[in-house]
């Protein structure tokens, strides 16, 4: 019986700006064609609700970065757990555009984001390795399955894995993808343990040659606006196909691998990109099977948090593990499976027994 | 016995264009204060290259972005081995500011740089998991690192990790420390192999708390001129005294932990930063034993290449395993140490026995 991963500690931090679909409806939305879109902004963004599942999202404050978000939600699970910060042998933060400070559109990565979080932790052991990783949205938990290795090669026992973005801050405000995009950070703290509960096992695919068009950074659709400033562009239509031929396979390896049958899963936390993507991907998973989701099997926080990229996952871990998604609860023993897809294209799934 | 990691291949792409220290000599350079340097060009430069050892570096072509040079470098390292970029388990870049096109000031990492480097290898296997990782200069060795720890935990048997850095796009051209950067990548191969070959031992260390703000990103020196642009900046001294502490310390942690003495130390790969720093972090390497570092053991490119960030210690490597670094060689059964130190601040080293 060799180590495990076990997560024994969670955080987030949910910035408090609110921010309504209503308000945004009076932004000028242009198509990728540089064309304006012509039709009346509530009616764009009534019509945006009724796909994505997003009636507001949250931005960070204006004199708040990624890693301050990152430092918020470290915090939280540090607190929450009563783990030592000097006790850790690693500290990774997931982003993908690093911290962009409000009225820039400059991604600033030095030093990387890991190092201002272990700064403002105070954290003083020098061997608390601090680096950053991206692959996009699924970063948080590349990271979580980069500190299991370390965990079953021996090279740590206990590791903080965080995932903060800012994506109000590269979205093109005359896009009507910028809708999607909200700001956030998701926390856990892994230890190494003997035992039957921990990551169980993982599946990882990456897909670029036809793919890594689908998520990138671009002009403004209103490209006279804002001159060289470059922004996060989505080839909706491709991706959602994509998750959709890849996620649940992802998933189901991941399952296979850990000697798990789809029916003993407890909950399914997956990325929140889009709630009606999503509901695809786990009527997919389950089809595999000649089935149908349980009702409730798969928590959702898109409606009121948006897409906050890497930090979706984590976020909707901590909310699930402190009791705070209403109709959902999860304890020892039970099942999870964490799966996320984006920029890349990347997919990742990892399945996970509470101890 | 379990299974290590051992280097397969290697490459590089040092960029064609050099640029010799009288070219710069022609830069109005200002100090951190905003006050003009009143000293003659040329009388800079010559006082920068004694203290550096920096004669010339090399610059990437106006077309070309950091990723582009990643792929040579990792064609250099498929071609050379005759590795099926198919087998590959995992593909990492390290990198600390993603693509900077010339003539622009924007940092691009979505997709992240190993998703472009996989589009552009035309690698189709899902499982070549592709992801950065940001680490300032010690990236590339970080990068290796962790995925010794994935083959070490059996998640993977062959990978590709890149160093690759434009450090001539992010550099303020009035800051005299703009003459260190310079850009470049290298690449590895690396695989996993039962026996006494291989990466034997390694130490990591991060300071962030007083450290953190060592290398950052700043305004230029003469501030009118780039108005919200943001360049790499150093606090010199600080950095210097930084690495003097704590280097040697890492490498013999290292020997320590890879049963290794330091005589039997056939070459010591440091990473490209200044040349007299480098020097007497050597001296304090062979001092810890009361010795003096013997000829030879310490190869050298900054004079010729400049300090081209992550990509240094690959590139080193690269050219003494293929014999080009004139009156180095190392072959089977020789220890190499590698070692960097950089943004973060971060200092990690590795042993490596070559098979």
């Amino acid at each position: 019986m060799g180590l495990r991963t076990v997560v024994v500690g969670t955080g987030s931090c949910i910035p408090p700006r609110r921010v309504a679909n209503e308000e945004l409806a009076g932004r000028e939305f242009f198509g990728p064609d540089g064309r304006r879109i012509d039709k009346p902004g509530d009616q764009v963004v009534a019509q945006f609700q009724s796909i994505t599942g997003i009636r507001e999202r949250r931005w960070a404050g204006d004199d708040q970065v990624a890693s301050d978000l990152a430092v918020l939600a470290a915090r939280d699970a540090l607190d929450s757990s009563g783990v030592d910060p000097e006790s850790l042998d690693a500290l990774i933060v997931a982003h993908n555009f690093g911290d962009v400070r409000h009225g820039t559109r400059n991604s600033d990565l030095v030093p990387a984001l890991a190092s201002r979080v272990k700064a403002q932790l105070k954290i003083t052991a020098p061997r608390t390795a601090a680096f950053d990783l991206i692959f996009g949205c699924p970063g948080w938990l590349q990271g979580v399955l980069q500190c299991d290795a370390m965990i079953r090669a021996g090279d740590a026992k206990r590791a903080l894995v965080i995932g903060a973005e800012t994506l109000s801050r590269v979205s093109d405000p005359h896009d009507r993808d910028s809708l999607i995009y909200a700001d956030g950070a998701g926390a856990v703290i892994l230890e190494a343990r003997e035992g039957e509960a921990g990551i169980l096992g993982h599946a990882v695919r990456s897909d670029a040659i036809d793919h890594s068009t689908m998520l990138t950074m671009g002009p403004s659709y209103k490209d006279e606006v804002f001159l060289e400033a470059i922004f996060l562009k989505m080839e909706g239509r491709k991706l959602y196909r994509y998750a959709l031929q890849t996620v649940a396979g992802a998933i189901a390896d991941a399952l296979e691998r850990s000697g798990v049958a789809l029916a003993d899963v407890k909950k399914v936390l997956i990325h929140q990109a889009n709630g009606k993507m999503d509901e695809a991907i786990l009527q997919a998973l389950y089809e595999r099977e000649g089935r149908t989701p349980p009702a409730d099997v798969m928590p959702m926080t898109i409606g009121w948090l948006g897409n906050s990229s890497v930090a979706t996952v984590p976020t909707l871990l901590d909310l699930l593990l402190k009791g705070r998604l209403e109709g959902h609860s999860a304890g020892a023993g039970d099942v999870l499976v964490l799966a996320s897809v984006g920029a890349g294209m990347n997919v990742n799934a990892a399945v996970y027994r509470l101890p």
